[in-house]
């Protein structure tokens, strides 16, 4: 499946499903957009922070088509969509062509699900990749660095794994920077302020098994909590687990 | 003063203390030097954690003269050196000459000495500049997004104001990127970890005044406590204070 055939399946609704698997050489991003008001400090808030928040492409107010995807349309091919007001879920529609305009800004960022196909190529098959299930995130009391009314707490997602692979997970997703890079922490949730591994903010729960450590990295959905946080009047962005399938390949961004 | 008559004076020994004052319109630096085998991770480390650490400039190995500052020798031209063995602090020599090789990589870091003249000049004087003190800095419990080897927590440089003043504060701040820009959090020490304001981990105590808001900026001497938290083998960082002094002037960075 190419890149463009996953994004017309998911706008035509025959993909439902979170979209880790499709077209997987391919670089898949999260979908933060803003009023233009706001876009210069988004812009700044990811500079502040690039673990959680790498900036695939910024576009020009207006736009939806961006220069990663031809003849793709951000309003349409992510097939779930959260509509923030005030820095409250509001709405998921499945397309928001009703709710666009030259006034927004729309920034894709950096996903995980880009090193995964790179864990399991080396025999390091995340457990929710193998399950079929969407990987588990969670809000940290690690605060980002704010930028102007921008600030919120770092979301990471998680894998476990065995305390003997954990410098192989690191050296697999290192050079994946604009996907996050390699982990933030591992082996102690509370020091991320994570009270309940079992009970994720976003995504499925983990499925743990004996001798599991849990490895934390960067999460793209970051942004959300930051409009929850700074009360955003408004925002859209996808689903957690259904991203926007680029036409980039792994290497266009300097790995794999 | 010129950036190099500071300089001069520095390396004479004719001037001691903290650097602040020297040269204003001037950007200083931190200095960190580590073994080759250790650059690219704190390179890494840098690109990750781009608040705390942003680079001002990356020599090559071995090389003691930066591009920033013509004709200045690293090794004689901060006055006031540490010298680091297994992450503890082993000596304090006035030059690091003898202790060179062409093995040793040499990285500039931005410090925020240098929004503190753009503070005085919007009549935010900073407390410690007007009392002709060493600016209070702090271990957090915040942790840096690791890279390698290289961990540990972010050190925060603070500056007491009232409430009122903080938006300014942080708008005269913002532009200062690669001076750390603007404030990280402020109003909280316990949020990140700090126990007792009264007691920095470096620079000199605070004075602080009735209805005083401590407010903290990322500090380019995290690197210091990303060497002691990581047991790095070998490095060479400058007094927290007596900065290197370079020809670049605030706009080449963007600002001022």
């Amino acid at each position: 499946m190419t890149a463009g055939d996953a994004r017309a399946a998911i706008r035509a609704g025959t993909i439902a499903a979170p979209t880790e698997r499709l077209a997987p050489e391919h670089v898949q991003a999260n979908l933060v957009v803003v009023a233009r008001e706001y876009a210069a400090e988004l812009a700044d808030l990811c500079a502040r922070n690039p673990v959680p928040c790498p900036v695939v492409e910024q576009l020009a107010p207006g736009a939806f088509e961006p220069r990663c995807a031809a003849g793709a349309d951000l309003r349409t091919d992510l097939g779930r969509y959260r509509v923030w007001r005030d820095g409250v879920l509001a709405e998921q529609p499945r397309d928001v062509r009703a709710l666009w305009s030259q006034d927004l800004v729309a920034f894709l960022i950096g996903c995980s699900f880009t090193f995964d196909h790179a864990l399991a190529a080396a025999g390091l098959v995340p457990r929710h990749y193998a399950l079929g299930r969407n990987v588990p995130m969670y809000r940290t009391r690690v605060p980002l660095a704010p930028a102007g009314r921008l600030r919120g707490p770092m979301v990471v997602s998680m894998r476990p794994y065995q305390l003997r692979d954990i410098e192989r997970v690191r050296a697999v997703t290192r050079p994946y920077r604009v996907g996050h890079g390699e982990p933030v922490a591992w082996g102690d949730p509370e020091a991320l302020g994570i009270d309940d591994l079992l009970r994720p903010d976003y995504g499925d729960p983990p499925v743990l098994e004996s001798g599991d450590v849990p490895v934390f990295w960067g999460c793209g959905v970051t942004p959300q909590s930051v409009i929850v946080a700074s009360n955003v009047p408004f925002a859209i962005t996808h689903e957690p687990g259904h991203m926007f399938v680029t036409d980039l390949i792994h290497r266009d961004l300097g790995a794999g």
